[in-house]
């Protein structure tokens, strides 16, 4: 098999996840407690339950990725703010060990994760960041309908 | 210099850039003509203005990586739900064309675009798709807020 040209680099990619899950960071640090399990607009879900979404995404689908085991789609809402980022951090590690273990040649590999979505491995991970930064911005409005002005978008250290 | 190893090849990244701007384009026919143009939540921008911000990054940025000739930032909002949508139409054309004509080698180099922002290729390439993303996810909520259901988010082709 001929070695693909690269756009971008394994590390590239999940250098780039981590710095938006920074930045989601600090998107829920922004909400106050309250706001954050209640508030929306237009019907939608509150950001913690989005967030939560995010985490019954990413290790559970890297885990799959990895391991060849079936992952399932669990989305658990922690009960507080302090627990929702302490959820989040322990995230922010495992996705680190886990990435580390992804084979290089997998990227190409086309896979089904979470019984029911194919693609080439490459294409999941880019839908878990893309879904982030669409649920993320959902977020953002909640915040300025709040009257709170949100963190940089284009700050991901 | 070694070949990187791909987690994604340019083919997957003007690929998945083009998907989005399919997805963008049917969120922009989603609208009622006058909301398009005037509705908003939170003090933000109408999304007519969001999708001409994505325009002017675009075609703008991709020819600057390709010629390195300095590209400024010009923001110019269609009068129009037609007239925006064939503008739309106009740069998906102009992107492939423009795409095809980045070299290899060009993703991992160190550029600065519009005069300001510096970094590898590739990164100015997700920031656009991100950026595409999270002002296209603000559209959903004005859309959900419209009492209007949004194009699927997974939805690409």
């Amino acid at each position: 098999m001929s070695t693909p040209v690269a756009a971008l680099s394994p590390a590239d990619l999940l250098a780039h996840w981590q710095g938006h899950r920074r930045l989601t960071r600090r998107v829920i640090e922004a909400f106050p407690a309250e706001s954050l399990h209640q508030f929306s607009v237009g019907g939608m879900r509150p950001f913690a339950t989005l967030a939560s979404e995010m985490l019954a995404i990413a290790v559970p689908m890297l885990r799959e990725i990895v391991s060849g085991e079936a992952a399932s789609y669990s989305e658990v809402v922690p009960a507080s703010k302090a627990e929702l980022l302490a959820a989040w951090d322990a995230a922010t590690a495992e996705l680190d060990a886990w990435f580390a273990k992804v084979p290089p040649d997998k990227f190409a590999e086309t896979m089904t994760v979470f019984g029911q979505f194919t693609g080439p491995v490459w294409s999941h991970f880019a839908y878990a960041i893309d879904n982030e930064v669409h649920h993320r911005a959902q977020g953002y409005v909640y915040l300025r309908a709040l009257g709170i002005e949100p963190p940089a978008f284009w700050q991901r250290d």
